[in-house]
């Protein structure tokens, strides 16, 4: 089953590779990796999709709370949460294609943020289903080149993480 | 200065801590991390933003191509890219705000993904200066959370990476 994880931490060089190992070491196939700037300085969000048992996340969550710069971390795939993935498409046109990959584009509420003489670069943005359902109808065309973000997930609704729920929840 | 690097590689779990090892070890501090999926199965694509010199950065990615699974390397600092992030921001909001702040979203095109009783969820999509601004405005109503994908870059135009390339390099 595929497992959401979020986590935040301390940016230090050393924090992603610890962070990766413990899923390494547990031979989790990693479907996609996220890690941005959250908005306080030097504290990064990591978002994790992994392939994996529900006991076998759990415990990796439990040692992800042992490496000091974690300071929170989720596993938000039962949760109600905004799922989003941002995804640039090379796509092979020529002027006689171009118009209705245009459309297309459009019924996904794609952009295309790019021309060039025998491509164009499609920007789509949405659920991961979403955007592989894109890519299947975009493929038709030719597919010169992709890159996808990864997922980044939110709890919808008030919910907001506290940094003492670490705390809580090891003491508990 | 900051380096955008890409790389395509097999999805090994012990790919990424190989190449996150190789950052750590010569100290650089990652700027922003995204690995998803190409059109290709099992071949992964990451686009790392790093703090380095260049000679540094030039010692990494000859590193890099040393690993294995890793098929393609490139800094595309100073090529011409469409950069593009991905964010969502949990902003307060009140009857009384609510507006200002769905009319502020749609001067940067932004999209309103989910309303709770006390917060909104923004999507905002395009360069990290333009997520950088859009944060920037959202601060003054007051952000509960945010994630950020991290960049993805594609060169502009008929440019297309070779997995070639690495062998064409390495022998050059």
């Amino acid at each position: 089953m595929k497992h959401t994880l979020v986590a935040t931490m301390e940016n230090h060089p050393s924090t992603f590779n610890k962070v990766l190992s413990l899923f390494r070491c547990r031979g989790f196939a990693i479907d996609s990796l996220a890690v941005g700037h959250t908005d306080v300085p030097n504290i990064m969000r990591l978002t994790i999709v992994v392939d994996g048992s529900r006991t076998a996340v759990e415990q990796v969550v439990k040692q992800l709370y042992k490496i000091i710069e974690v300071r929170k971390v989720s596993d938000v795939s039962e949760d109600q949460t905004v799922r989003r993935e941002l995804a640039l498409i090379k796509v092979t046109s020529k002027p006689a294609t171009r118009g209705e990959i245009i459309q297309l584009a459009d019924i996904y509420r794609a952009r295309v943020v790019d021309v060039g003489p025998n491509s164009l670069i499609v920007e789509v943005t949405g659920t991961p289903d979403k955007v592989d359902s894109a890519v299947q109808v975009l493929r038709g065309f030719g597919i010169k080149e992709m890159v996808r973000t990864g997922v980044v997930a939110m709890v919808r609704g008030a919910h907001v993480p506290q940094e003492n729920e670490k705390v809580r929840e090891l003491t508990a």
